[in-house]
């Protein structure tokens, strides 16, 4: 435990402490120390239960270190016994709020630590940048171990980047940007090595498409993704398919995570039951495997001690919790994370969007008037019924898609504030606040359209060639 | 249907046989067909009722053929409600029977079909060349669609052979030999193509091992395998470590058929539990996979129609039971199967040999002394307590595991048959039986070594290389 950041972070370093903190108190008594003294001692220990039994909703226990999947089953009833809990796991997202899923709660069910003002600044410190949008508007709002990261990064220990998409259809949205534009962001920031998993194989286990299908979706999925701006020389991007045939060390890991994970611990986890076919049982541990840096020697030399740091939507955790409960049982450490929130679909925050519902957000291929027409037609208005009602009590950004949009996608955050205020007042209309967003959104995607006709086949198969890439490892 | 062999063979030909047989019924009575006909076609079609309840345990249902794993887990409770049923699995074979288990019986349960004479001609006829005595003496005694593979070579549609070993250790024992000598005389009479499937990975998920001991024990075994005789033009060996991580069109058929599996069809089959990790709970498509040509495209150049023999023990067969029910779903055909019993411990045929037990088996690496002292010391004998009782009453070869390994290794039928003669009537003694073994065992080894000692680092890699074949696909 560092001294220049008090706050507890994980229910592992909360158990630590408390370790600790139960050996101080008997090492008082051994010693006979003043009344008061021991008194202190014992009241801080007492705190720190409560503060673990809050954490991880367990009672502590010397000698039982806390697991990272004794939090409930993402889709299973409330922790807290309150109907109507949000459900997310990597397949559903959903909830009964128009403001969306709420955070704060699934920070305390997952387990993880809220990314405070004081990480962020920490961020700021180390990376020498101002912190991104995503970062200073709590879009990126939960992580683990990301001090730890930051720690050894001072130290001169630096780690890579591993992030992901599951290539279900040749369509892919803004919202699947947010993870790409965000790690970007911090390989430019960090100077650091990136891997980008395609994950093709599960998308064939879990939809009804061919191989060749999912794997024509991974390429074209590479090149909304190139589009982004990564730097070739530092990123590594693969298809499943074709790396699974390309990397027996990436195997090996496959096969050792698929060791240490029974089917009792992924039905806990993911939900699967007996009627699931064998390939979704096994494939968390191919969503885990590049979470070790051995995966891929050619990047690190057959190093497998390069800490991991994996910026992703919150949905994805359960695969890496198991991956964290597995890596000290097979000699890696734990990868470190960055959640972000849910991208809102236009009809409201209830639900993640859908890829194969065109309306539900804008595509990456949409004309500026597809986008125009979409977002006045579709983006659901926290505004009131009449413009007199709307100038009187004023409009509700908080439930508003477009203004959601804007925290996404608007830089400025003082015209953003201005936008919230004005809208909150009633100054600023639902028409208007639309408009504001349509004159984002129009330039973003019409440039990145420009970029990607640039991503030549050449480009992607440069990306996706396993090689060794500039960095010193 | 060919018309050259009636017997039928499989629940499916059955299957056919009594669709076909309730279409003549029908046909017959719309055509109002003279009543003594009629009712000649009922009685068949009744009589094939019966036989396929006999052969499957369930009733024949019009539109629901049989599936291959409709006969009850090999490891469940008897079928036919007999206690002491053998247990026949690919992890544990044990029977109470001291002449081993009962084959037929096994037959019946799997659903297989048995070699009988007229294949055993029909082999010979086909190939031109006088039946292995593995085929003569029953030691392969089962099979699926060998007629099949047979009628399509006689019309010049070639096939290939897949068989494996499962790397447990460094140490192989001549039991370990017997399907790789028998396909060594199917690859030459046949003059096709063979891949050998080394389970490395199988091992690691099932043993307390490494990765790296798993692997080092496929290549050393490779190197035994070798010493068979196999033709390098023909024969590409593989272990899964390595061959996985090489072959984008292997992986992709693994989940391909991992996709086509559930839990419950392999908790059926194997007996898996909850408890069990998600890498055994896989496995099973990984062993299945190179039943599929296309698993092999620099041998069939992507064809995937190219039929697969397997030539086996028994307790591998709920593998390819398995296989057999994905294959159509998929759009692969069947492969067929050649099934032997198993080799006998040196302590009685009641229990499969155990690698880990110097003293279960002779090992290919043994001394003609420790050959001899193992077989004088170890081998269970079915002689009589006494020289005068044995004299008087005889022996027993069926009990007898030194005769039994000579059934294995003696190539001359009648001498083979005089021995069994001359032991049954008292004339042979015990350890002049043994002395016959001995003799036998100790020049075969010896050359074995000597062939073993011939393959080098260079060959073993030449042969675990994928690499096109010597053949017309």
């Amino acid at each position: 435990m560092t001294d220049c950041h008090e706050g507890t972070r994980s229910p592992m370093e909360l158990y630590e402490k408390l370790t600790a903190q139960g050996d101080t108190v008997r090492a008082l008594k051994t010693a006979k120390a003043e009344k008061a003294e021991i008194e202190a001692a014992v009241q801080l220990l007492l705190k720190l239960k409560v503060d673990y039994k809050q954490m991880t909703g367990q009672d502590y226990k010397a000698g039982c270190p806390p697991s990272e999947n004794s939090v409930a089953p993402d889709n299973g009833p409330a922790a807290d016994g309150v109907d109507g809990e949000d459900t997310v796991d990597p397949w559903n997202v959903s909830t009964t709020n128009a403001k969306g899923v709420d955070y704060d709660k699934l920070i305390v069910r997952f387990g993880s630590s809220k990314i405070d003002k004081e990480l962020v600044d920490r961020i700021e410190k180390v990376s020498g940048q101002k912190p991104h949008h995503f970062l200073r508007r709590g879009i990126f709002f939960s992580h683990r171990d990301m001090h730890q990261v930051l720690d050894a990064y001072e130290k001169h220990k630096s780690f890579y980047l591993y992030t992901g998409r599951g290539p279900s259809s040749e369509a892919m949205h803004v919202g699947h940007l947010i993870p790409f534009i965000f790690t970007k962001w911090l390989q430019d920031v960090f100077d650091i090595p990136l891997v980008i998993q395609l994950t093709d194989d599960e998308k064939y286990l879990w939809k009804d498409l061919t191989l060749e299908e999912c794997h024509r979706f991974a390429v074209e999925n590479a090149k909304d993704i190139i589009a982004c701006g990564f730097d070739v020389n530092k990123t590594f991007i693969f298809s499943d398919l074709d790396y699974m045939g390309a990397s027996p060390e990436f195997y090996r890991n496959v096969v050792k995570i698929q060791k240490h994970v029974t089917f009792n611990q992924v039905k806990g986890i993911f939900g699967f039951t007996d009627s699931d076919c064998i390939g979704k049982i096994s494939f968390p541990a191919i969503q885990a495997a590049p979470s070790f840096s051995n995966s891929f020697p050619q990047i690190f030399r057959g190093r497998k001690d390069v800490q991991c740091l994996i910026p992703c939507a919150i949905d994805q955790d359960p695969y890496f919790r198991m991956t964290r409960d597995v890596a000290p049982r097979i000699g890696y450490p734990k990868p470190a994370l960055l959640h972000s929130t849910f991208f809102p679909a236009l009809q409201g925050a209830q639900t993640k969007m859908s890829a194969s519902d065109a309306n539900s957000s804008i595509f990456l291929t949409d004309t500026p008037k597809q986008i125009k027409n979409k977002i006045n037609k579709h983006a659901f208005s926290g505004g009131k019924d009449t413009v007199e009602e709307h100038r009187k009590y004023g409009g509700n950004p908080e439930v508003d898609v477009s203004f959601m949009y804007l925290t996404f996608f608007l830089e400025d955050d003082e015209q953003l504030e201005k936008i919230r205020q004005d809208y909150a007042s009633g100054a600023l209309l639902t028409g208007e606040l639309k408009k504001i967003l349509i004159e984002t959104l129009q330039p973003m995607i019409a440039q990145h359209q420009e970029r990607r006709k640039q991503v030549t086949d050449e480009t992607v198969k440069q990306f996706m060639t396993p090689r060794p890439l500039n960095c010193n490892f």
